[in-house]
């Protein structure tokens, strides 16, 4: 409220109580003139008042809630359902312009200035997570497979002949795909095993790249976050041959930032060598709903020229979550999210199982299942099914062996990233895991009936 | 947001943008002026997006939402659970102070501006809608029928040797309850039939006043809106009464507020006469939850009396959603909800019943019950179970001699304010009447068997 | 839903996913199967998911959300601002009935279940915090003061010829008032410094009893939470006294179920001697907005007598409030929540103050202001007025015998309980101190000048 | 609620009420039955608390909310923010597998069916809008244009050597930008101009595929609501010219639902010829937040194709609102929604202009800006920025013979549609015109300076 509504305020309560609710409106707006001033992430955590406050601000200077607005001839930002409209704030109008998804909207000043905002304060946080010299990056709602397609699609213009992406293999189906859909062949690099680890086959990738010519690639696809035993890709020697060939590099950095080990790698990368532009999803990395990525780079005019690609204005709806979630948190709450490593007890070993040796895979652990090796793969399903009846969510069984065509290209032994694995494994993620399946000593029985396989799921911490 | 803030958008957005914002922001906060300025409830409705930018800049004031606030050694507005904060706007003081329930309150300047614009506001409609020289007034939360019973607690102060209070009979549970809570006697006066209309017998009234001595009643009680065949009481002369035997009035005005009827007796008592105060209900005049009430008077230093005779703090809740209800009514949307009276059809006559002829009471109608005479009451229990059954709320069925004891008092013919009425009736609200139940006429096997009463509800305009 | 469209749901979504979808929903009604059957406050907290569903719930079985209804005649449960709706889950109807603030009510099984819920859930942490053997109690939106005038208001009828309250002095306004807004005139007992600790002056009670005739006494009223040096009534023996005498107990124990030692004096009372009614708030105790209140008391009788005095229907809003937040917090939750005492250090003896011993006062602390004693009382004024513009709530300076007029009555040295006390004091409460102030030593400049008070807030732990 | 917890409430509640509440929820259950068994839009609006108790039980089957859900190793479904699980009513998985955007997912049933449910409904929607044949579409989180993207990438597939789209000039950035970004070569087919109308040319068309040869062109990109003076697309001509060469065709029916004509033009094409899809937006379509679009077509194989092009799972934030929108508004609300044509005043001639004669273009009108005429293009800049002060949304002006350059195509006349228009126009929607800017006739002063260009805005009707 303005000072006149405060005089006002000072004929029906006293002034001095007045003037301490002045002083405190000031603190909230301190809040907002720093965020808008430093476009940072802020320290401490905001309340959900001062959130509501700043939102409800943002959505009045839309042209919609504009109280005068005559609406002559559109349904411009007119909303039928007002619990669609109060679960929006009040902002409707989307992020971007038809030329750009980032640009700024002539009718919406308030969901400008939150895309603005979120853009920047996401910058922030890929920044202290570990890639320092970002210089620009974007939220896109879309999902991070759509994205990753986006920016082979903005390549092309780049590099009209070419037909393949180089792709150090990763048992994901849309990182996969997101290749096919933007109309190119991927050429999948199968990985090499060092110790129980699956790495990247840099002598292979250079191979393919000296047998199909450099110039017949529109880009390095390499990836950062998956499930052990693979492990990240090695950024750094493939940032240097990227460098090296010319050819562009794109990263999947998908639930990277999670890991200080997944940015350092692509920090490193850019430094030494070449990374075009590096993708993450916003839902686990944010704890926000599903649906959203962030598209960075560190070259400001490759980033603009991805957000021009998108024909039409998007969804405000993951960069809204992604602010309030960041301005709730604060950076040293969104800090202390980061995962916590826990070391995992000699738990696997009691049980007569390994637990595979990756460290240089931060985010997920695997473990062997050699009790079940011998027996048929039906009693891998039934393990798989026990977890899902437990709700236990987040870990996987990987059965041996499995085939699976994706696309019309066949994948052996997919979800083990590798054609050639020995065993079953149990694979999960490494950092809030606090149940694993240990199998009873006692199965005797089940040698017998498959039915009978008792697990447990014994606590970790 | 202030200048400085609008200043910095327009270094992320294009400053065209961010002044048409700001000059939005400002139609917004000329609404609050106007209303902070005038103290009077908005011609026309505000927009949920400017009612919750209103209570946001309220709860902001309050020392519970300070973002500074240490909370030394109290737990003063912290609010457990999230839900709770928010379905309040985080307003979480309560009004008043222990010294008066209309006081500000230190801690408090958001909730205490509530608090006066609110009383400021209804203040305002109780003008418009017909009572205009009414001088003061305040919303508190408890039911009418308590509210009454603060004002004869503080009538207590100035008339300590009063025992009685005058009543002219209603048959209404609460407000009979009001007096006996209080400590007083009831002096029930039974009303005169004029036509189908039950009317104040003010001939009883006098002799009453006379034969126990006036200075012996702490005051009269009457009622304004009530269920037919009783109509309002005869205000004017009531007040002339009081008047003349310096005997306080308070008026029951329970929902008198939809008719301009009651409203007007209301005025032209206190212009003839001597009204103290008058007590109205919250909800139905309001469409508000239930639990609040309005007390006013022409006398601003009797009203203050009784606000200061409620010990502590108060729940806001209803001060909060009947300020919400004006603001996004509007004065002319209020009116507009105001009784449309409809013109019954000769629809009971076709059925061969009759509409008792009430024109006194301008809120409910009541219709003869013949049919049903001759046989038990059972039927007529039966008539009001399916009304019930059929959710058909705001009608009754009142059987013919019904006597019920009401805190130790008994009334014959309950509910039809009458101990000498002569058939059933069924009893309605005027305005909003959509069915009326219709015996059949083929009821022959209605003499047989009271389970095959057949009615049907017709559907009238 | 029912099986039905969980049927018609597998038909979209496999079958295996819906039936686990079926089962999630059967673990939510779970928790509110066992909240119906044992009518206590769960041991663990309800997710907010869990509270919604059951609050929608309810909602869906009030008549004026019936889809259905066709509201002839009335404006019964109807709401014009949806904004108002929400905020109340579409509970619109209140509780109670005219004839009784605890009854159902036929329109509204939702809301009537809401009341009996929360009744029955704040009755068992009522006794889990240590009041074992109450039997009965309801929330009632009232402040605690008011509370208390309804108390003695039904008390009038039992003892009709009463003219007396006995009440050992408590400097808190609203709580004085409650006896006078219901017509009664206070017989004083002031307190006995034992120690630093002001206590109950049995013998001046057992003196004016006799002085007056116990027949002439409504009732003793008598208090447990106050601020220090004021230390909990000797309930227990005013207790026995009231049996001795025949006289009705009703104890204040504003906010003392945050302390296990006012619990257990109340249980004691009760066990030795006579307590009718206890009466505490709701907010500071359940941590939600201002303007509730709970009755409790041993004889159900004598609960379900004032139950009845109130005349009307009643807010929900308070029970809301409360039942949302035991719902969230779970038994254990609001356990933790209870007073944590804390060792307050040896702070005021380093800056030359002494904090008085009052153990028997298990909620409030009091501590000397020496330093300021030689100048005048705008130093003490000016204290206080430090504390408030430091946004520092629940602590409280009080000049040495300042002399308050309460409705007519006057009292030395208000606010320190007595009238005989020789020094400022500052007070505030034990369980959540952070800071207290201290004065600086070198506070020669002061001796010249009030106005250059230097006063520091000491953090302590 | 289960029927035992309805007994258990009968202990607490009257059972008569009870049952009348267990009937109220049964009716909003039915609502949903009939929901999930026809899968259409309902008739009837819901009120906004069947909405929500529907979308509180569908979260319920999210494993996110499972109350027993252990969470092992994952951040799934894990919400940081209360303020951002809320907005989502707690459905946080957003929809599809990374296999198929359209597919359910085992985690989380609710999400599941929300996605199959809002698909579903609005097949129902275009059905009864006019497309009667379609077979197949799904909602997705994308811009119109990005969509139509998707289409031409699955098209690709289909076609791998296909380099050419033919493309009837339309004025709208996105458009054009929407195949270039698929990586193809838009063939840009100027209008022909029949009478006022601009119009497809077919000729040019037939022409244009001799010429390139229809093996070469990947599809049609057709158009129906556009901007006066151009009008729909020649669709049925087209349909046929597609058929013939074996062209797929994909239609931009942009906001074309609000029109019965637009949407007969796509029944009758892939009546008599081919159309593959069908594109519109759902902003205004259904009066939601901008950023999504439904995907629509006669061959159910081939939207499963596109579906199934999505790489990765994605937001159901305009699912839900869509969901939201038409169960709040019923089939009925949904259908007075759409276009009322208003009869345009001869407003225009009066003022010495002349409204084009467009029948064929159902959505927007245009009206000639003569007076403008003789002066320099800034006074009709002015005009757009006196539109744009005033607040009017939804209209625009077209200065004559702009050059716009758009991704490195030049457009001359850009927003009149064609290179060969003869003066500057206003242009502005049908459905909703209530204000036309007139030039006042006494404009002397005008010629003399720009600036002193008098517009007033006339209400018409």
């Amino acid at each position: 409220m303005n000072s006149e509504i405060f005089s006002l305020s000072e004929r029906l309560v006293s002034s001095s109580y007045v003037r301490q609710g002045l002083q405190a409106r000031r603190a909230h707006e301190q809040l907002i003139r720093l965020l808008l001033q430093q476009g940072k992430c802020p320290e401490e955590e905001w309340s959900e008042s001062t959130v509501e406050l700043f939102l409800n601000e943002l959505a009045v200077m839309d042209s919609n809630n504009f109280l005068g607005n005559c609406g002559v001839g559109e349904r411009e930002g007119r909303v039928a359902s007002g619990l669609v409209a109060r679960r929006h704030y009040r902002l409707i109008h989307g992020i971007g312009r038809s030329g750009d998804i980032a640009a700024v909207q002539p009718k919406a000043a308030g969901s400008s200035l939150l895309n603005k905002i979120t853009n920047s304060v996401v910058l922030d946080v890929l920044r202290f997570t570990g890639v320092r010299s970002v210089s620009s990056c974007f939220v896109v709602p879309m999902a991070t497979g759509m994205s990753l397609t986006l920016c082979f699609l903005t390549l092309r213009h780049r590099r009209p002949g070419a037909r393949f992406i180089l792709w150090p293999r990763i048992d994901q189906k849309s990182c996969f795909k997101s290749m096919l859909t933007a109309g190119f062949e991927p050429v999948v690099i199968e990985n090499v095993l060092e110790g129980d680890e699956l790495r990247t086959n840099l002598e292979e990738v250079e191979r393919k790249i000296e047998e199909l010519g450099a110039e017949n690639f529109l880009c390095v696809h390499s990836t950062t976050s998956c499930f052990a035993p693979r492990v990240p890709d090695r950024l750094e020697e493939l940032a240097v041959l990227c460098a090296k060939h010319d050819i562009p590099h794109i990263v999947n950095n998908a639930y990277g930032m999670q890991s200080s080990k997944c940015m350092h790698l692509i920090q490193q990368g850019a430094r030494v060598g070449r990374i075009d532009a590096f993708v993450q999803s916003l839902d686990k990395n944010f704890m926000v709903p599903v649906g959203g990525a962030i598209i960075a780079g560190f070259d400001e005019n490759f980033i603009k020229e991805i957000s021009k690609m998108y024909p039409g204005r998007a969804s405000a709806s993951p960069s809204l979550d992604v602010l309030i979630t960041l301005l709730t948190l604060g950076a040293n709450g969104y800090k202390k999210l980061l995962a916590e490593r826990k070391e995992l007890s000699a738990l696997a070993e009691r049980h007569g199982e390994r637990l595979l040796h990756t460290p240089h895979n931060p985010i997920s652990l695997a473990m062997s299942l050699n009790r079940l090796q011998t027996h048929s793969t039906a009693a891998v399903t039934q393990l798989g099914s026990m977890l899902f009846t437990r709700q236990v969510s987040g870990a996987r069984v990987v059965p041996l062996g499995v085939e699976q065509t994706v696309s019309g290209h066949t994948f052996r032994g997919f979800m083990s990233h590798a054609c050639y694995f020995l065993g079953h494994i149990f694979n999960f993620k490494r950092q809030t895991i606090s149940y694993i399946p240990v199998l009873l000593s006692g199965d005797d029985s089940f040698r017998d009936s498959l039915y009978t396989v008792k697990i447990i799921f014994q606590k970790c911490k």
